[in-house]
């Protein structure tokens, strides 16, 4: 099973969708670019979303649901907005089918064509907006703190399953609030939450910063990102959170009565991440021989193999231990499948990215021991089964620490400082280019100069850097600080 | 607040427009027959969706996600399947918006149509069953227990919130099986599942049966259901489960090896349940006040109002008692706002269906007690502060079972024997009809005609019931047992 994994090194890009296929995540549909979540990627999915549901809640957000059409005139309203949204949409136009005349199959009818036509969202800022005009009139209708879960269609030409799809799933955060300030505050916190569940649950160190103008979201004045270092030295953009000042306040007419009786624009915001995620996920951790999941987001924690197969004797002990994990809160499987040999079944849970695999046979129990297999490392020792819930605990924790600091030391191997655009130009067309730290005069001109030259793109401004003086690898303009440079998905 | 609420006795339509409005469950949106759900809505309708998730889970089904989209002529391979969903839908025509020319907003570029149209999915047997035939090859691959989450269109012409819109939030489960036994196990497990659901959790009594074939689901061998009364006398539709045969398989040719080598048909089941449940949930319990929520799917089971305003001391105790309800597993809130008078917040309270208030003052805590009130009855004691977690959980359990018992008994008392068909249709055009027992022949024919005299459909064949010998009302042949006739949502 495992060799018909491409290997990494050997192309990537086939590799991931090896991965994909192999242990059961998604597929293509009969839709051309639109994809399948079959049940093992929907329960990684599900993980997501439950965790950061949580998160969005208890930074005071609630959910709500609005309409999957969004007007086509609506886009129209903001203008940098519909520079970027309106293009690749699907449009509903009819809304009748009919039998054909001649007997062969159904056909639209011509007589439901729309007045207006409708777009499936390819982001909810217009349609909310619309909306939030009713529901805001006064300052103490603010902050408006709310998130939709829902699926989105941008009609792409090349897809890519998780990563680039013609519909997928997201969240998207809209909020409304009095000042300015608030608004940049939401913006930040939010890009914060994102950050914190990329590193302590996917195990994926991330960097933040601000979009440049020439990246930001149609629409906003402030984009901030969360960015990640994929295994193969690309970017990849994990979260957007974004400042949108009064823009769409602006373009759909929302005021509000301040606390001094005048009428203001509402501040906005809007956040969001996607499916795109599972994506980052296989490729920060997974390896050759299939998926490696971080234990706070894998479906099943631990799966309990017995050697060569189910007995009274194994079965007893192993559901003792299954009661033990489960009182933790730990997901564990026990494999009873007859038909196959322990080592398909290794190499099945591999593939699976399983983070903890205990094998227990006959002898086994007799010396009072049981076998404990890590994915993350692919080590094996043995343990004492007194205490083995107590072991796996601690064994799941060392998991998900060793998953965050491996990706974090190969991102920091892969973060190289560049002075002279033949450095740069070099150290894209390497194998495993990275996240490159390079000065740049600030000029939209230089960036996508560079970007067409190289393919590279300016990821973010990091928050976090030392001011440092220095000259544009590319015009030799002064600049005082670097930003991160890479090729992205 | 509450004035504003049309009496039921006046205008039942108006009262459930305005409960929905006032109560802020959702709203109609600036795509005609698409709602809005609104945040407290949505907190019902995530009350609904964990708990049947659960209750799926528990019964051994996994969640996927399929395509939005699909293709106009997947539609047509299943013969009853497109004349039940190739009418009213939404079809996508083009991908792509392009700048008018004369620079007046957007178009549809034409140079973008589709080869082959799109339908927004109005229920995906259709592209799951295509799905299938490549996860399907052998028995043990037997059987496919999947669930989605997922949002539907169909286009409408007359939409009510939550009961009929254009778009709206459901589950719809698909399973594979072996052999026709087990599929037909199946369906009728979930609609015991749903059943359960509905009684325990919505406390809305069901009756159980089967669709004649007039009222089957297209594509489907036998449509079951379960059916609940509403306060006005119409019947709700709250839950179908479809025993498909082998239609799909066929349509889309599943097969799969048997245990003994032969390449034999899958058969399916389908079934549904949607967020017109939250309009069914209104419409058992509720009041001319307001809203009533079982405890059971209530966003926020208690909440406490300080008389007349917090204080130290109040805070004190509300805070204790909150700790002590959360260990509890309740909800609770603690209404501390300053802008309003208790008895706006009483008001406000009730319109929101909150199951139980707790009211508190200086002089309740000199007494050391406190008031509660409950929203099914809305009766008021004074309880003892010692203990109230305890007086509020049992408070719970019972106005959980209050409510059931409540809505069973009016159906009782609205369910009526009927033995000609003068008295049909004279209780047909009563202010409440209800359900009306009567026995009928069979046949389609009789079906129809009665529903074009009277309006009422047969909402099912119950389960449940005594052999009868008796005559049909309509066309006076003999009938064996008798079946439930309503006026319908």
């Amino acid at each position: 099973m495992a060799k018909e994994i491409t290997p990494r090194s050997t192309d990537y890009a086939q590799w991931y969708q090896d991965i994909v296929k192999k242990a059961n995540l998604a597929e293509n549909s009969a839709v051309r670019g639109c994809m399948v979540i079959k049940p093992y990627g929907f329960a990684i999915w599900e993980k997501i979303h439950d965790q950061l549901d949580r998160m969005f809640k208890e930074t005071g957000h609630v959910n709500a649901y609005f309409p999957l059409f969004i007007p086509k005139s609506f886009l129209s309203r903001e203008a940098q907005h519909v520079d970027g949204f309106a293009k690749e949409c699907a449009v509903v136009t009819h809304h009748r089918l009919m039998n054909a005349p001649d007997g062969s199959g159904v056909i639209v009818d011509p007589t439901s064509k729309l007045e207006e036509e409708l777009i499936i969202r390819p982001t909810s800022e217009t349609i909310i907006w619309n909306t939030y005009r009713d529901w805001i009139k006064s300052y103490r209708d603010l902050p408006l703190l709310i998130n939709q879960w829902a699926n989105v269609v941008r009609w792409e030409m090349r897809t890519r399953l998780f990563l680039r799809t013609t519909e997928f799933l997201w969240q998207e955060g809209h909020t409304a609030h009095a000042t300015k300030g608030e608004a940049v505050e939401e913006t930040l916190r939010m890009l914060n939450v994102y950050a914190e569940f990329a590193e302590n649950y996917m195990a994926m160190p991330v960097i933040k910063g601000v979009k440049t103008a020439n990246e930001r979201f149609a629409g906003a004045v402030d984009t901030y990102c969360i960015e990640a270092l994929m295994q193969d030295g690309k970017a990849l953009q994990a979260g957007t959170s974004h400042f949108l000042g009064q823009n769409f306040a602006k373009a759909f007419d929302v005021k509000f009565l301040t606390e001094d009786n005048n009428q203001e624009f509402v501040w906005a915001t809007s956040w969001g991440v996607s499916t795109r995620l599972i994506g980052g996920l296989i490729m920060t951790h997974s390896d050759d021989e299939g998926l490696v999941l971080p234990p706070n987001l894998a479906p099943i924690q631990v799966v309990i193999i017995p050697i060569p197969k189910p007995s009274p004797e194994i079965d007893e002990v192993v559901h003792k231990i299954m009661k033990n994990l489960k009182a933790k809160g730990i997901t564990v499987q026990y494999d009873q499948d007859m038909k196959n040999r322990p080592g398909f079944k290794f190499a099945e849970h591999e593939m699976k990215g399983i983070p903890v695999r205990l094998a227990l046979g006959q002898r086994d129990l007799e010396k009072n021991e049981i076998e404990v297999a890590r994915r993350d490392t692919k080590e094996k020792f043995t343990a004492s089964l007194d205490g083995i819930d107590e072991t796996v605990a601690q064994l799941l924790l060392d998991i998900q620490e060793n998953l965050f600091q491996r990706a974090k030391s190969f991102r920091s191997q892969k973060t190289t400082k560049v002075d002279t655009f033949d450095d740069f130009k070099a150290l894209v067309d390497s194998d495993i280019p990275g996240f490159i730290s390079a000065h740049w005069d600030g000029s939209s001109e230089t960036e996508i100069a560079i970007k067409e030259i190289t393919k590279a793109t300016i990821r973010c401004i990091p928050f976090v850097q030392e001011e440092e003086e220095g000259t544009c690898i590319y015009s030799g303009k002064p600049s005082n600080k670097r930003v991160l440079f890479a090729k992205s998905y």
